[in-house]
């Protein structure tokens, strides 16, 4: 009865220590270990696309998208400007169709559901080499599709037909960090992880932390508006972001590497660029802060009955932990069921029996006695109340790491169990988990699925995300990818969300995926206004096309 | 001896009851109560232009500047046009050049430095109407200036000539609030002390604050990019402003309100608004993220003796209080003289004996024992190593409020003591106060200034600001706004911000006063960049002309 450790009699629980101890029986021996936040070892995140030879052409598969006429098709001509401007390790081409698989990583979408055909990959080492292709792009009319980590969600990364890659891989330098502001001026094509343990040797972190931390770059983080699982407490890209540098379509590098905590001169242009992604240049530095990183990290996993609880323990969370509060995530038990079914070996069920949902409270702070005494007082109440059922708390920074497993492997998880039709969405907290049981209803209605049989077309709806801030991602699992499913979920999950005043969109973009849907979320005065803007940077369109707008 | 507050043996310090119980003593009974944070009275902040009266025409004291003759003049068919389209109550028009003195309030900014000639001030009630009306002028080329709460420090919210002045005073109600997200909607015309009020009441509080909160409005805030006192630990608006509604200068509404904390929807629009001075468009309403209001706070103001203390403590408070820390500012001794000069019998020396420099450290927070704690340590290891000579902790509300009296007052304190040149930069911290030195000694120099004697056109050079941010408020009180004392000046001091790779405007904004001067911060690149965004939103140039952009 491990679970004890959060059983116990309101008098115990002024014994953190105790409670501590009791919790630690619950981790199994050899659990893996990750490099959360604490710890050093590398994470098992991959982002080699599972299913990428079973990749269908995008072009096939969505055949209403049809290949811009005005975009020039790569000639011999253009590829030798290439080898001639560039070193030979910053280009690949392949010649022949044959050649074509060779390029199937800068291809192929992670999801394994989009894949283009380019021919061309460019690996500029710096901004000028940026600034140039671009230049000779836009004067050629040859589209571009700039690539980071390639862990989008959402088609953005990859090619529809044979735009050129620009791949900033090779764009990888830490440029400057100072000690006393935290903050921290680098390539785009730095990996965040590198970046966090970068900072970490100077007792900082990056504001940001996400599933794909061991791929993605920051500059694709910034071009993707991302989120992640630190938004609660060190909040939006947007007010992090101190600066950036950015190579426009036409070449012009727009520098604005501000190290300043404060600069009000003039329109942020910066900001534009946040989200963008891609379709306005290429973000090739960037400036950002990091906050101090705390040095007393405790994470607690809890079994909860309904989703009127996730939200019950959520407002105790925010009222007991307030400042030292950084993350506050659920899942459902389908979610909880693919993972350990993937994890095999590396992971086990926290708690003795199975909930409805589990939630993972973190606590970040500097003061490790204080911080302790909070998150007592805050299970001690959550537990009195009856919203909590049972629960598990960390003792160390293994034990946080395998906590954080079972959230952040869910994804991963979702994918190898079968083509997932994946949606990220920002819903009002109390109807969150609505939009789960709603789909599952719809897709019962029209018999492609039933409670997670076999034999269906649909395998699982599961719902997870970060409750905190109102986000929720839910995974549709099917056999594979068809029209019929596909049809069965939209346009009905983005009307649901325009229904329930949500975003279509909370933080993985629009990709080639949601740009059809955006007026789901946004005004036909604001899509028009962004029109402009995307046609006053980059006229002839050749920035990631096909995406972003309708 | 009351300062012994803070002179106690390392072994008193865990006493934290002790310690404040002897601070309290320094509290001189009668202060003048203000309605910081905790206390509910209204602060004594006047935005009656102090010298209103003296203020020279714009366009005499600035003869190289010219009235842009694509501008419409204003005619009787335009007044009366409004007339029959705007409620009697929401239009103020001076028929005669005498009555251009009744809209004086409209056409002088506080600081008494600038002074526009409108003849025509517009009050709309609702959103519908300011469309109608910035519709009407950009059909008839009519130039607009939107004003707030006309707080500004730049120029940037009156007049130059006789654009027609569009107040958002009238439109000044909270549409919703939501306990549990804390997200706030209202009008643009709301005054921030109203909002903060309101908030508490639900236990939240606005992510800013700023001497000028008696009177400035959330428009203006968010139109100047405002930074103020809890900026340290609130961050940016670009952050917390989580939506817009925006009429565009040819009427059209961009209605982005969005209440949810994530939102990756394409191109984030909103964050041009922010800090664009009123160029594009007028914002008139507000969404926007306020966090739980803390339950407990304290606030210590510290003598120190050398601006390099000032930057050690600042690293030691970082270390100690962390999570809690939510202000650090400075002020030099002369901010501190003319502060207690002009108050009078309203405040008094919090030390024993005057310091080059003080400090005042804020904790914010939800346990007052914990917090407690973290103060006494931060406070014992400051005065261990010697780089806190004296100092005393606030024991209630009241006493918080009697030590931000004296670094809030400043602003207002100089404009009593003279006409006041402001600089408001962003500098590294390390170099931040050398602008001070560097300014009197170029003053000095040139004969303008010594050392704060009567008799020079310089009364006195000072500084205080928000070291944890960077930013530094240069104040030169002048016996008279003179040509001599603006050229020893200026470019001088923008000059040296560049040099030293700060920002010629950290929180202030630019106006009138400064666009000349953005190339200093901004390169070529980005200032084309922004003529493109100010072209594509305001082709006709109508919105705030002759400012912000060079």
């Amino acid at each position: 009865m491990l679970r004890s450790a959060l059983r116990f009699a309101p008098s115990r629980l002024c014994n953190q220590v105790g409670a501590q101890r009791l919790a630690a029986t619950s981790i199994r021996a050899g659990f893996p270990r990750f490099s959360k936040s604490l710890g050093s070892e590398s994470r098992s995140y991959q982002t080699t696309t599972p299913l990428a030879h079973a990749t269908p052409l995008t072009s096939e598969k969505y055949p209403q998208l049809k290949r811009n006429p005005s975009f020039k098709q790569l000639t011999t001509d253009d590829v030798q400007h290439f080898r001639t401007t560039l070193p030979p390790e910053c280009l690949l081409y392949a010649a022949s169709e044959q050649d074509v698989h060779e390029l199937t990583g800068y291809n192929t979408d992670w999801m394994g559901k989009y894949r283009g055909q380019s021919r061309l990959v460019l690996r500029p080492k710096t901004t000028d080499q940026v600034s140039a292709i671009l230049k000779y792009c836009h004067d050629q009319r040859l589209a571009v599709v700039p690539q980071g980590g390639n862990t989008g969600l959402v088609g953005g990364s990859v090619p529809v037909f044979d735009e050129v890659v620009v791949s900033l891989d090779k764009m990888n330098q830490v440029r400057s960090f100072d000690d006393l502001s935290g903050v921290l001026v680098c390539d785009a094509g730095c990996v965040l992880e590198s970046l966090d343990n970068y900072v970490a040797e100077h007792n900082h972190m990056m504001p940001l932390d996400l599933g794909a931390k061991g791929s993605c770059h920051i500059g694709g983080n910034i071009s993707t508006n991302a989120g992640g699982i630190r938004y609660l407490r060190y909040g939006s890209l947007h007010g992090s972001v101190l600066g950036l540098e950015v190579v426009l379509p036409n070449g012009t590098v727009l520098n604005n590497l501000s190290t300043l905590r404060k600069d009000s001169t003039g329109y942020d242009l910066k900001q534009l660029f946040i989200g963008a992604e891609g379709t306005l240049g290429i973000v090739t530095g960037v400036s950002i802060t990091t906050p101090p990183r705390p040095v007393a990290q405790t994470v607690a996993v809890l079994g909860v009955e309904t989703y009127e609880d996730v939200q019950r323990v959520f407002k105790l969370a925010r009222q007991n932990l307030n400042e030292i509060l950084s993350a506050y995530e659920f899942w459902d038990n389908p979610s909880m069921d693919m993972v350990l079914h993937h994890a095999g070996d590396n992971a086990r069920h926290p708690l003795a029996q199975a909930y409805p949902f589990y939630v993972l409270v973190e606590t970040s702070g500097f003061n490790k006695e204080h911080d302790d005494e909070k998150m007592g007082q805050f299970l001690e109440i959550a537990m009195e109340k009856g919203h909590v059922k049972d629960g598990v708390l960390s003792e160390n920074a293994s034990q946080m790491a395998t906590f954080w497993y079972l959230r952040e492997t869910i994804s991963e998880a979702a994918v190898k169990t079968g083509p997932t039709y994946k949606y990220d969405v920002s819903i009002p907290v109390p109807q969150l988990y609505n939009l789960v049981l709603d789909t599952r209803e719809r897709l019962t209605q029209a018999g492609l699925y039933k409670d997670d049989k076999s034999g269906y077309p649909v395998k699982k709806v599961t719902g997870y995300g970060h409750v905190g801030d109102g986000n929720l991602h839910l995974n549709v699992i099917a056999e594979e990818y068809t029209a019929e499913v596909s049809q069965a979920l939209e346009p009905y999950v983005y009307e649901w969300v325009e229904g329930h005043r949500g975003s279509i969109s909370a933080e993985h973009g629009l990709g080639l995926m949601k740009a059809p849907h955006l007026y789901h979320s946004k005004s036909e005065a604001m899509i028009q206004t962004m029109q402009s803007v995307k046609h006053m940077f980059d006229p002839h369109g050749i920035m990631n096309p096909y995406k972003f707008l309708p």
